[in-house]
């Protein structure tokens, strides 16, 4: 469990490439925003919980770059943000993370300039501790609802791949495979871009879960088959009322487990909820390049680019198919309107 | 339209290798029963309706290799069915071509063997000119069905690649094509061979209806963003209360369909009903190689041989999600236990 995705030691920021995995474990140094700002864009770095740590640290590098009079430094820090923010539309946690490093200028009225900065860098170190905290939160909140036995789906990756800790989805099922023998998890191999087959399978086999490998669009007569019994998955935004976005297919599997009785489950820390949001048709959706589909890793052409692609990264589930959200601040269940301000004031 | 993929001339059997496009046309020929098998088995000659007509062929350039005595060559004739029949278990097309090879031989007592090898090869290029015809006929019964305007998703290939006419799901649509100018069609990629991207886009292209290749796993979420209205697929067995076995993800599509409100059509030809079976349960499902998953066309390893891989190639969906059958005795709705056969009978 001491994997780690990213690494900050003395004002040196560490990757591990994620899309050379899982046939190569490439560590990359990030030494500029720019460098950091396609480390997220190309999902070299990637999950939710993570892009938020790693675009906090990639704004706290950038700031040896900015002027040293203050009003040129605060200036500049806040274009970075805005910078980094653009990378990715939908995970709400990068811009959560980039707003904290915000308001700790913005409360830093009479302090130096390097008193800013230290405590801009204290503020993305604490930001990357808590996810490690809350992830260990998460799993200790979901292991109630998992039981010796269960035969889990999850899509796409939400493991500690995905996180600064030991996942969110994953992350619960890591704390039930310590308690109990006998867990299987079905891994959605997740197209395009196959975080499923390559980092889920990956990490879990380093875990020693057992898993199984399937296309993302057998699950539902896996369910059918009566294969699977559970759904357990992360979150990249969740609105208010609890409609949540997540990889692309987790609404299809959220309604195929609905329609065969299947408890369907969100795991994410609570910088995953956009309480500004009423409902899940205000989450903007990341449109990706056709070249992810017509093409494998870059490098198969699996069909002309004069075939049109419509490749939507992410989609969103709507809360009534949504047994419970399994948060660092506790379970969540419907009615989520209520019950969601509700937890997330929890102390 | 004049695009076919296999071709029997003068004992010649050649076929178009599927696993090559889109990007090579590559024509080969089958020389002997082993290489058809082969081609089969890999998925160089598929689709339920083509694998029938195909391997109808294959078993007639045997016969040149059988015992010239009447007892031997019956013998060995039947061993070649049973053979070709091994070769992939669910679509019932293969069984049913094969079937009526066997039926010629049977009702052939008092023929010679000259005789008997002439009807059989008679016989198989009856089922090829038939398998055309019902292609046209379910085309021109599912017209009714489309209209100006339809966005109408396809999963895997039911096309011209799948049959020796024009197709049975995209058959429909081709018509439809003629009659309206603006049908859309989403095609799932269908993994893990990507039929949909390699071969549904390549040949809606040739015949200028408009396309957009998806991942399969976002179908769901189009249908709810309005992007999807009907949805038509092809199968490879029904049975006899209409649940219908084809390519995986089909049943997940039907679920979403449902869910969203949107008709669920299948358009299949006579000959895949298999109505010995009084439900989908029964219907044999091929699991495949996990390579399959692991590896993408063989070249790019996705995920260490260690890794654990479920793959089957076909599910079923039950009747209750099917809107209508398409066939080319006319269009079968529920009741399908009742309606079934007596469609079926009509002449």
């Amino acid at each position: 469990m001491a994997m780690r995705a990213i690494k900050f030691s003395k004002g040196q920021l560490e990757y591990l490439d994620q899309s050379r995995l899982p046939s190569k474990e490439v560590w990359r140094q990030c030494r500029t925003i720019e460098q950091g700002y396609e480390a997220i864009k190309s999902l070299q770095v990637r999950g939710a919980p993570l892009i938020g740590v790693f675009a906090a640290y990639c704004a706290c590098i950038n700031m040896r770059r900015l002027p040293s009079d203050k009003r040129g430094f605060i200036k500049n820090f806040f274009k970075s943000l805005e910078y980094l923010k653009k990378c990715r539309p939908t995970a709400v946690n990068l811009s959560w993370a980039l707003d904290k490093l915000k308001e700790v200028v913005c409360s830093g009225q009479g302090k130096t300039i390097n008193q800013i900065k230290k405590e801009i860098l204290r503020q993305a170190i604490d930001i990357h501790k808590e996810d490690v905290l809350l992830c260990r939160r998460i799993a200790r909140n979901g292991l109630p609802l998992i039981k010796a036995g269960d035969r889990i789906l999850t899509h796409c990756n939400a493991g500690l791949l995905a996180t600064s800790g030991s996942g969110t989805a994953l992350g619960v099922i890591y704390e039930a495979g310590h308690k109990h023998k006998n867990i299987v998890v079905y891994a959605d191999e997740t197209r395009p871009l196959l975080q499923g087959v390559r980092l889920s399978a990956w990490e879990l086999g380093k875990n020693k879960i057992k898993s199984f490998v399937v296309c993302d669009s057998s699950a539902a007569f896996l369910m059918q088959q009566g294969r699977i019994n559970k759904v357990i998955v992360g979150a990249d935004r969740i609105a208010a009322n609890g409609d949540t976005a997540n990889k692309i297919g987790t609404h299809a599997v959220a309604i195929a487990a609905q329609y065969h009785g299947i408890p369907f489950y969100i795991a994410a820390p609570s910088s995953t909820f956009d309480l500004s949001l009423s409902g899940g048709e205000q989450i903007p959706i990341e449109k990706r390049p056709g070249k992810e589909i017509r093409q494998i890793q870059g490098k198969i052409k699996v069909a002309s680019p004069k075939i049109n692609v419509y490749n939507l990264a992410f989609d969103v589930t709507p809360h009534k198919l949504i047994k419970a959200i399994i948060t660092d601040k506790g379970i969540i269940s419907a009615p989520f309107n209520k019950n969601i301000s509700k937890v997330l004031s929890n102390k």
